[in-house]
């Protein structure tokens, strides 16, 4: 996501990029961006710092680490973070760039919807940040979303609402998966059965989105399914679901029995693959259905 | 369901109606029907029986019992099953018909769509039968159906999709609820977190349907929720789904945690409430949150 969105922002603003893949930022730099060696020499004079990483471990390494962007942030900057890591990370990380005593503040952004829409500035935002943050950040937020919700006032809020997001995004893929496998082990055509149900009241975005991929899986195009979001990003996202709803004490008996689901995907071999492939951990090809 | 049914029916066609309530029978024959006193005395020298009933001891009490329908069933007619009961229970009332030897056809036609839409003959039905039995049925189901999808050459196979149908049905309402409990118990407003959400990757049909009742839940408003669809048949259908599933030896781990929690719902004492009262197993009202 991260080369998408560089890209993007250079065609509007002066963007210093750093990624730990040479090629990548090499790639930055074709489209206008600046090459920076380390977190640290891009964040060097940034009014706003764009962070879009895997996970906690790697917010905190391009932060804090040797040559981490906290060593350079100027006073009143603020860091962006766009990445799916839990409200718990969020605030850690806000903590600990206030106690650096500069006045950097975190803007909690965690996005939604791909690549290519973040190339197009066609993200779906939510964000978490006091006013006075949110302010500095809109300009570069506004040209990477084509919606953004503001759904409370500190670092956290943002990723609370991203958490919910992807409970309802990776069940809705593992329900559709169900359905698809059970379409076959019932002797029905999967595609007959997308088309038939879709609209109505079975319907989801990810059982249209997912569901013809998940029906490709078993036809003469099953190699070529796409990898257009990877499946260990449901192993990821459904363990913060499971674990914020644990310490709310919420009960989640769909989202856990969906995360274990994504697990068996990954001890399964498709943790690269796209998510859709979660349909033959239940249904595996070759199988007479 | 049956009411709005012969209602819409009596508008186009000579119907005689037996319900085991008087005062629905009484009801239809306001909006035109004739009253039968027995299953029986309505199959009488009809082309075409429609069954609405709950389950499957209840088809084979209208067909097969004392004064059941299939004493005066004549040679040519259809039986169109609007219920859903499952495909094997489909099979072996179609079966259970031929063998009375007087050339009567099951035509499985599981309805979805609720009284409202029934009345209106906005249903969506999904049909497994024989071409020739479809036909004789077809001027009655175009009369329901505002979407009719022929899945299949044999009864069972509408019941199939009606199955699939309702796992995504049931397991994407149990997906609304955690959404709504979890973001109640992050402090975010759950009304909020569905306008958010529900036009993006994570939304759904039910999503968006059912979680503002789910929302109107917590509020002023709680003793106000319209039971639009009991938590019951929930109960019920997940059962089919299940069931079916394990013939077929497909897993359905999302649909089982799913019927878990609707029965969950019943010995909480809400089967005849709104299914959307599901999301109170999960986040109890009068909690904090």
């Amino acid at each position: 996501m991260g080369l998408p969105m560089a890209r993007r922002l250079a065609g509007a603003f002066p963007v210093a990029v750093f990624d730990i893949a040479a090629e990548r930022r090499a790639l930055a730099v074709e489209h206008g961006a600046t090459e920076a060696a380390t977190p640290a020499d891009a964040a060097r004079d940034a009014d706003v710092v764009v962070l879009a990483v895997r996970d906690q471990a790697q917010v905190d390494g391009a932060l804090f680490g040797e040559s981490g962007a906290a060593q350079t942030l100027k006073a009143g900057a603020v860091v962006v973070l766009t990445s799916t890591v839990g409200p718990e990370a969020a605030r850690s990380t806000a903590a600990a760039l206030a106690e650096r005593g500069k006045d950097v503040r975190l803007v909690d952004a965690p996005v939604s919807g791909g690549p290519t829409r973040a190339g197009n500035g066609d993200l779906l935002i939510v964000v978490g940040a006091e006013p006075a943050a949110l302010e500095v950040a809109r300009p570069v937020l506004d040209r990477l979303a084509s919606t953004l919700t503001v759904i409370g006032d500190k670092p956290g809020d943002g990723q609370a609402l991203k958490a919910i997001n992807q409970l309802l995004a990776g069940v809705h893929i593992a329900a559709a998966a169900e359905a698809v496998a059970l379409a076959r082990g019932l002797g029905l055509d999967p595609q007959t059965v997308i088309d038939s149900l879709s609209q109505g009241a079975a319907g989801s975005f990810m059982f249209a989105d997912r569901g013809p991929r998940m029906a490709q899986a078993y036809g003469d195009e099953a190699d070529a399914v796409e990898v257009r979001s990877r499946l260990d990003i449901f192993v990821k996202d459904m363990g913060i679901v499971t674990g914020i709803a644990k310490n709310a004490h919420v009960p989640v008996p769909l989202a856990s029995a969906a995360e274990q689901l994504y697990l068996l995907g990954e001890r399964a071999g498709l943790a690269a693959r796209d998510d859709s492939s979660i349909v033959t951990v239940l249904s595996p090809r070759g199988e007479d259905r």
